[in-house]
């Protein structure tokens, strides 16, 4: 498989395997990968390439105290190891890399895999790859797989998982692509050795996808807690001088999670519809989004993600409603009241008040039941078995139907309130009536978007076709490709 | 690896990779393919095959007009990139094949790859694949690779992935067969070029395997609803005359969703039930099973999903009465009632309803948690890391446990009832009587299969033993398999 | 690829294939692998190498009667079977490997791979690969393989499983290797054939790894059940004559499963804790932690999810509280009592009450949150999407969040009653106060961490860097390794 790999076997003697010697010894086909260093990622880099079907072979500085190594490895100096085979694998510190320089003569021709990363950004002037590169100019370095961390690689399965590299020889990069490809890697490459920086800043992203949609629900947070705060219990303080600051444990934050939810549902799909917009405006479906939208498409999945974290809150919040302290107490309060005043009023069952609040709980359920199955279609391993029409039915189709659901759920929540004047405390709207916006206007917006004239301009222009421009028809040539 | 695709890149200049061409053309042994079509799908399929590492060339009709295409791809004539290699992908839509006569010559003895879908099913007389044949007798067509989509190709690991593919040329299927493995992908051969139609009706078939158990709780569901909502709310209607339509909304939900989730449960284990007697009853397991067992044995996951949905929503809708309008008022209403008219029956503390009380939610809550792990354990992550015993121990076992505990849940919630005559409205039994009636046969039909003699029996019977028949000691050869 | 496999194909007719035999028949480069045993497993595994590009042959005892095959296959006699190829899968119960004895000419220096199970442990004296190995001495037998069910081989992907082999033959278990590797396998050398005991021991597992955990899990259930079964029922029972049996089934569960899951989730981040205080005080990395805390470091994983699994059992007893018949009683009555006895002291509202008990719930709500997001990374799909350093972030960092804020929900709970003596029935301290005690000493030590000298020293360590003995500085080259 991996002809460039040709090993110069002359002078290694035969892999010492501790059980069945003779065997293995026999099988002389296997091919010989080198590692330099004997650390937690040397020595699971090899097992793996053991477990893989290859002979391995340990450079190191003292190849007789170099504690535990895999089962079938062998440990020479690091001049043995490195004529011994032609691709060496560098699992060594950058601070470490002096002594490669005086195996200068021995490298050369050799292809150098730099694993390594650094603990934090811009530290070094250069990249480990390029200072590598420098260090021995003869040898064809690739910088990559330094994303396979020495516990990726004692647990779990590779398969599939995609792997970068960069490097300036095209011919040792063909080589690493191979060997990683035999481990079940999927490779891609990221161009010359000058990539080496974006390759050496992914190990340290922390999750990079999630920052915006986070930053996004911390500020619509933030905005509403103080929002409310100041309408419930700011206000209570000074118009009716009532302490009810012990509210915002548990009213407060279940008023905050639902609205915030329900934005974040909505910003997960406006998007979407934005983009159809400017598609059905251009007439064509070739030509670039704006930056913005872009990145807004690609962390769709989060904010959806994050929304479903802030309703599942919500519905906890809200089971936990009828053991609270303030509420029971409310309860009996009230009961003792009626009796002492002899007051009857509460005891007429109003019929149309019991239906909203029973739809009112209805609709959030489904709703609820809804993002959970969108949730459930984001994990990668129920994502991965859908087809593509079956994933694009759950995520619009029902992606829709639960920010309706969500959006009646609030609309009912409010639907005899927002008449009466006391709701407006200072002037201001609830915090419900505010959150309702966003959502309504990316319905009223999808709704245009399903109006039959509207609708068939866009699957065509999706197929690929392109209004015809004053210039001539080169829609129809788009128009015949997949 | 794929001998077949030997290349003939005589016509063939040297791929020019805008960052490190000199690199990149140094390296002859990539094999070269051809995409035809450079829309959504050509786009991304090349991309995945620049990074397993492949050369790619594109067939455009204006190669020097046709968009973005991924770093490192070459665009020719359609011409020039079918004399170039061996295996071209058709990435183009059925409507616009017409170009392809004219290349005939050009394509003779050529692989020819047919990725294409239609939109909707039969709106053509014959395939795709078969009518790209008729085009271009000489070449070798292959059907197939269809159901992968631009997005799954774009986003997330292809390994171990499912595809399906067909042709009359066995040479062209191994080739396509090398490259799609190559590509991470699993193939299986689906059989000649006839078999086209399945292929292309693949991608269009929206959740197949859910159709069934989908259509099984809709007609559960709308049975008990109309049910229950005649028994309860029209009986109180006509007969007490009180509108308590608003139950509709909770209660009613309330009382159909468990029931139809213990349904589906024990729907679940039934077909495995029957399929154990019919196999004890021919005393082999070598005969097939009909074919209405056959469908129900394969859709036992969906419909045990279906269950945990209705019972996941039976639980929100239990957690969320005692906040319901209905329920405070009924509460207070009944303290008033009781002071007013100095009633003490209620306070009598009953020993009994409250451990039959708490153990039906007891047994509720210890249900759900199973039916919980049961689900879980039906996430493919989760499944495929199960082994075989344990998997057979989660499905069978435990399920079985769960189906005896909310049975038992269904009984208590009945325990004292059953015997009243007022419970018997209108002369119908209540929702949860009937429930109970599919649930208490499996688990009876369960228990039989228990008995030790006919347990033995089929453990016998699986490990491939057959009852001797008059004829003669066939059971023995068979006994002898794994 | 497999060229160990080289097909001695003289006697071998070409398959014959039902629908398009000429076109399948001019593909001569397929490997041909032969199965014994038309069961199952040996219909499943033949139905994967056609699909993997393998040619199948089977050896049956009576080829023209062995009921429904993979198509494409082919049947011969046990004898031509094994002539016509070089690797032979042995399909068959060991009870049947006698007819292997006879075949032994003609199986001489073929691969056997033998795939078959026992039903229990230690049934027979050797196993069954070395009792193949001694029928068919000329052979070179390769165990292996044997986790792999039928029902696997059937649904699902096999890319990246890991499969086990051992033989005495390495030339054997390369070929065997190969194949398995062309299936997307990922294999693993365990040796001689002396290790075919622990081969054929991995199926009959039953979660092997979860059987401490479950242990710990039980024992602390049952002791905390019956301590609080006598400080609560039968202390009210002996002392006060109150039957409160009831509330064994709810209240007494709802005490328990919280009071486990919270030593269960602090015993999940003990070992962490306790190596690294070995660490620090022998100031390196790279001795071995003893046996008992290597144990429990692997098995954290199982803790924390069986933690979660109470968690979860905790709040959906407390969300049945309020609809409970006890609960409903006891406010129906209160309010009763308090109007007849005309007391007014519960109505006087206190606020310190309403913040504790809300900050309560919501520390509460926020720990499961917390909780179900980290059973959430914990999926093999998701899990596997991380990188090192955020799977890293989420275990340790909003791991311990978890257990602070837990630990917190617990303090509060008892904020006010560990003075009162009535909270000591019979002397002995209530259960919340028990389970505080390891997730306070967990706490503690991690605290004692994370002192900024303590953990720049255990940076270090954790670097690769050795605290130097007295005898030389041998920390220097070990810092060097990745």
């Amino acid at each position: 498989m991996a002809e460039a790999l040709s090993v110069t076997s002359g002078e290694l003697k035969p892999v010492s395997v501790p059980l069945c010697p003779l065997a293995m010894a026999s099988n002389p086909e296997k091919e010989l990968l080198c590692i330099f260093g004997t650390g937690d990622l040397g020595r699971s880099l090899g097992q793996r390439l053991l477990q893989t079907g290859y002979k391995v072979v340990y450079g190191s500085r003292r190849p007789h105290s170099c504690g535990p190594l895999p089962q079938g490895a062998q440990v020479l100096s690091h001049e043995a190891a490195a004529r011994s085979t032609s691709l060496i694998f560098i699992c060594v510190h950058r601070e470490h890399y002096g002594f490669l320089e005086t195996l200068a003569p021995q490298l050369k021709g050799k292809v150098l895999v730099d694993l390594s990363n650094n603990l934090k950004k811009d530290i070094y002037p250069d990249t480990n790859g390029e200072y590598l590169q420098r260090l021995v100019p003869g040898a064809g370095v690739v910088k990559g797989l330094n994303t396979l961390s020495a516990w990726a690689l004692q647990n779990g399965p590779l398969a599939g998982k995609q792997v970068y590299l960069c490097g300036d020889s095209g011919e040792a990069k063909q080589a690493v692509t191979e060997m990683a490809t035999r481990l079940g890697l999927s490779v891609l490459d990221k161009g010359c050795l000058s990539a080496a920086r974006e390759l050496e800043d992914f190990p340290l992203q922390l999750f990079p996808a999630w920052r915006l949609p986070l930053c996004l629900a911390v500020c619509l947070t933030a905005f509403f807690f103080f929002y409310l705060l100041i309408r419930d219990v700011v206000y209570a303080y000074v118009e009716q001088d009532k302490d009810i600051s012990f509210r915002i444990m548990v009213s407060l934050a279940n008023k905050v999670f639902p609205i915030v939810s329900l934005i974040m549902l909505s910003l997960c799909y406006l998007p979407g519809v934005l983009a159809s917009f400017i598609q059905f405006y251009r007439g064509t479906k070739y030509s670039r989004f704006p930056n913005w939208l872009d990145r807004w498409l690609l962390c769709r999945k989060q904010i959806g993600l994050l929304a479903l974290g802030f309703a599942f809150l919500h519905v906890i919040y809200t089971f936990v409603i009828p053991i609270r302290y303030a509420v029971r107490h409310k309860l009996i309060s009230r009961v003792v009241d009626e009796m002492k005043n002899n007051k009857t009023t509460p005891f007429d069952f109003d019929n149309t008040e019991a239906w909203a609040t029973d739809s009112f709980f209805a609709l959030g359920i489904l709703g609820f039941f809804l993002y959970v199955l969108l949730g459930l279609s984001s994990l990668p391993s129920v994502g991965g078995a859908l087809s593509w029409r079956e994933f694009t039915f759950i995520q619009s189709k029902l992606g829709h139907l639960t920010l309706v659901i969500c959006t009646a759920h609030g609309y009912i929540y409010g639907w005899n309130k927002f008449l009466r004047l006391s709701t407006y405390k200072w002037w201001t709207p609830p915090g419900y009536m505010l959150c309702l916006v966003v959502p309504s206007v990316v319905l009223v917006l999808k709704l245009l978007l399903l109006l039959p004239c509207v609708d068939r301009s866009l699957t065509r222009i999706r197929q690929g076709w392109e209004r015809s421009e004053p210039g001539g028809g080169s829609g129809e040539t788009r128009a015949t490709e997949l």
